[in-house]
């Protein structure tokens, strides 16, 4: 739905509150997505407001609503319903629904809704909210449905129109032996197209993808992916199955996590709430202490320019190249990570692979450093000419060549040169500090973008110098 | 399954093709995922090689598998077969497949299969080659199941039994009326709960999610994760379907535009193969035309310092700091594009929402700000006092104040209030590039990150030299 239309649905659904309009309130609710309509209500604030669409529309719809609206309004919810009307939203919602909702909870408003829940609803719900988030625990249900192997697919086909408007999918079936462990999967359109009397050991795949419960959930998304699957068995240790992921959490677990790798690589940190949900001083917190970490990290280029200070003294056009020298050659090492953590991202990369890719980057860095060598030179014999910026032989007394011309090729010559350098070195660092990080199981996000720029400030800044103070300083007549 | 078992498979398939034993081969591919088999023969090279599998494995698999081959692969796979082999895999294979392989082949080859297919399937496959990339029409499939609202829930699901087999997904039924226009969705569990008399359009959902042809793959991919969807229609302008979109696709969809979010961020653009199926040379030139442009931009930066030779070349410890100022301002710009590309990316902003987060922004940037002034001050009064920068009044003979901590102070305040400013624009110009590109309907990743860096960089160098020229110099002597 278009903005507009929510703005309008948004006006139409407050009307029909304010004047307990239930008729229209109603056709409402079955007229447009749940979706849609939560969005148009997430300015609704008033417990009163809420409540009153709680009661007066029909539950086939309101358990759906009450996942898709904001934590706010679920507390609001909760904390205003009687055990009655919470017993019921907690019964016509899927156990991971509500459980997704706890999450986010404070403790008293879970604890209410544990005591309302019947006993085996809370056990379900305490077992799921106990698994370490991100993991496959914490993002299956248990509402599924699953036969013995030697069901016939008739009967298996009749359960599933008796039993499986309370499963979460029954377009995959699972299968145990009589020792209920998991022995294979069925889609719900090889049930279709099989014999009624067929045992489902007959048309049950018995190859199959499937994770344990504290399996991490980007993994479990690239199972997904690699096996175009619509649901996925979670097995305990003992190969007991004790839940299912489906294909539309992973699709949300996919989004939460590209998110999470833009803010990664941004230096923030996972933000968990929307950006308007955070509060102010949260944010800036996520944001303080990358930016303080890498101005600690600066000490070294601080204290290499600081060692150098006597020879900008004498050559201060020294000091307008090394922001573009740095920023280059941190840019180019900011590349070979972005490649690499896409690589690593989609995974690509097998065993052993390891020393191609370092090969492979190696003949790119050298390619990348010298266009951008010729490039820098060109660029900076043009800066010099036309005077953006001044080299002059008469403004720095202490050097002895006369000829300015013969001092810009110096000065270019000695900045690409350092950039050649310093481009190749950024982008092995690169490779190197992804697969390091990936051998230490961090995310090359959080740990290589800030080690890669620290490293190549330094790099970069020593080279430069150092080409200068031994080789290209010795030429325009500096001690 | 884990590199060993792949590592282990390969050497199995590979034992088997030389050997030609046929028996092993064939039992393979029944007992391990048609996923793991493609990976574990993606070094096989050899024509031949390949052939034998195709010949002698049932065509039940090899469709699937030629799916999964790596783009090399499959274009010595085409171009060795004969046409009856070529037209089995084709009739085998479903369109979107087909037509994902044919995108990145050669033109002989893709007219080579396109001779080869029957009449109707040529014309599918042609129109689906001509859609756009990205576009809805270049991921839909022409393989599905549609009925007439009049149609009644058993003849459907007998019709599905017999006619399922060929379309892509029978878990979405399309209805259309008579003027064959899609006028409802149904799941296939509602098909298999309702009564065998019910007309469909009894218990069709007649609000669903639709997209035209030409509507974006990202936008679609958000669709499928607001609405819990397991297929889309794909509508033309009239309202006709034409198409349908499965979750497994949106699944890759959302793994490619994620994998594109994070080289936009590192300024490389989007790669499209693997990394180590691109060429050397193709790599290069996606990493350097960024390069290149930051260079140029940093033409700023060079006309500011080269403005302030004189000033440096006085007070050399200036260009002790500038890096860390550059470098502590532009990371808070990042942060801020990297919180709004997020929040972008998961469509967490309303209409009329601009205001709210451009002032709640500058709350956050007032707080950082502060938050590193303040560390910075204190950073920089250590760096100076123990020596890792040398700051001593007697190094800079054009300065009249004599005291060494009296100085350190005045640098630090320097460094602090050139960073109060500094964080703040970056922050609010973060914002506004983001809302800016997002109008242009530009990507805020590949838009605002080069000027973001740019215009922080202009602004921290110009405050820092004012600020020393006008105030801070003046204090410590210098005209």
């Amino acid at each position: 739905m278009e903005q507009e239309e929510i703005v309008e649905l948004e006006s139409n659904i407050v009307e029909c509150i304010k004047e307990r309009n239930v008729k229209s309130l109603r056709t409402i609710f079955e007229d447009y997505l749940i979706q849609d309509i939560a969005e148009a209500m997430d300015d609704i604030k008033e417990p009163n407001e809420l409540l009153f669409v709680f009661r007066v529309v029909s539950s086939d719809y309101t358990a759906d609503l009450f996942a898709e609206l904001t934590d706010e309004q679920q507390e609001l919810i909760i904390n205003s319903f009687t055990d009655t009307q919470l017993l019921q939203l907690i019964e016509n919602s899927s156990n991971d629904d509500i459980v997704d909702s706890l999450e986010d909870m404070p403790a008293n408003l879970v604890s209410r809704v544990l005591k309302v829940a019947n006993p085996d609803q809370r056990k379900e719900i305490n077992k799921l909210l106990n698994y370490k988030e991100d993991t496959a625990g914490s993002i299956m249900t248990t509402e599924f449905l699953t036969f013995l192997d030697t069901d016939k697919v008739g009967d298996t086909l009749n359960a599933i129109r008796e039993k499986g408007k309370d499963a979460e999918t029954i377009y995959t079936v699972f299968v145990k032996n009589n020792k209920r462990s998991l022995v294979g999967t069925i889609e719900l359109d090889d049930l279709v197209f099989a014999k009624d009397g067929q045992s489902l050991s007959d048309i049950m795949k018995v190859e199959f993808a499937s994770v344990t419960v504290d399996e991490d959930q980007e993994e479990i998304a690239k199972l997904f992916k690699r096996y175009d699957l619509n649901a996925m068995p979670v097995t305990n240790k003992t190969g007991k199955l004790i839940g299912i992921i489906t294909v539309d959490d992973i699709v949300d677990v996919m989004s939460e996590e590209a998110a999470e790798d833009i803010t990664n690589l941004s230096g923030v940190g996972n933000v968990e709430d929307t950006y308007l949900e955070t509060p102010v001083l949260k944010l800036a917190l996520k944001c303080v202490p990358w930016i303080v970490i890498l101005m600690v990290l600066q000490v070294f280029t601080s204290l290499i320019l600081s060692g150098f200070q006597a020879e900008i003294a004498k050559f201060a056009v020294l000091s307008v190249f090394s922001p573009t020298i740095m920023d280059a050659a941190g840019n180019s090492g900011g590349q070979t990570t972005g490649l690499m953590i896409r690589s690593l991202t989609l995974d690509e990369f097998k065993r052993g692979d390891g020393k191609k890719v370092v090969w492979k980057e190696f003949r790119v860095a050298c390619l990348v450093a010298g266009m951008v060598a010729i490039f820098a030179f060109c660029w900076l014999m043009f800066e010099m000419s036309v005077g953006i910026v001044k080299c002059d032989p008469n403004m720095f007394p202490s050097i002895t060549i006369t000829d300015a011309n013969l001092l810009h090729v110096i000065v270019a010559l000695l900045v690409a040169s350092t950039l050649f350098l310093s481009v190749i070195v950024a982008k092995i660092s690169g490779v190197l500090l992804c697969f390091l990080a990936k051998k230490l199981k961090r995310d090359p996000a959080v740990m290589a973008t800030p080690l890669i720029t620290t490293i190549v400030d330094i790099v970069s800044l020593v080279s430069y110098f150092l080409l200068w103070t031994l080789v290209f300083g010795k030429i325009v007549g500096l001690a």
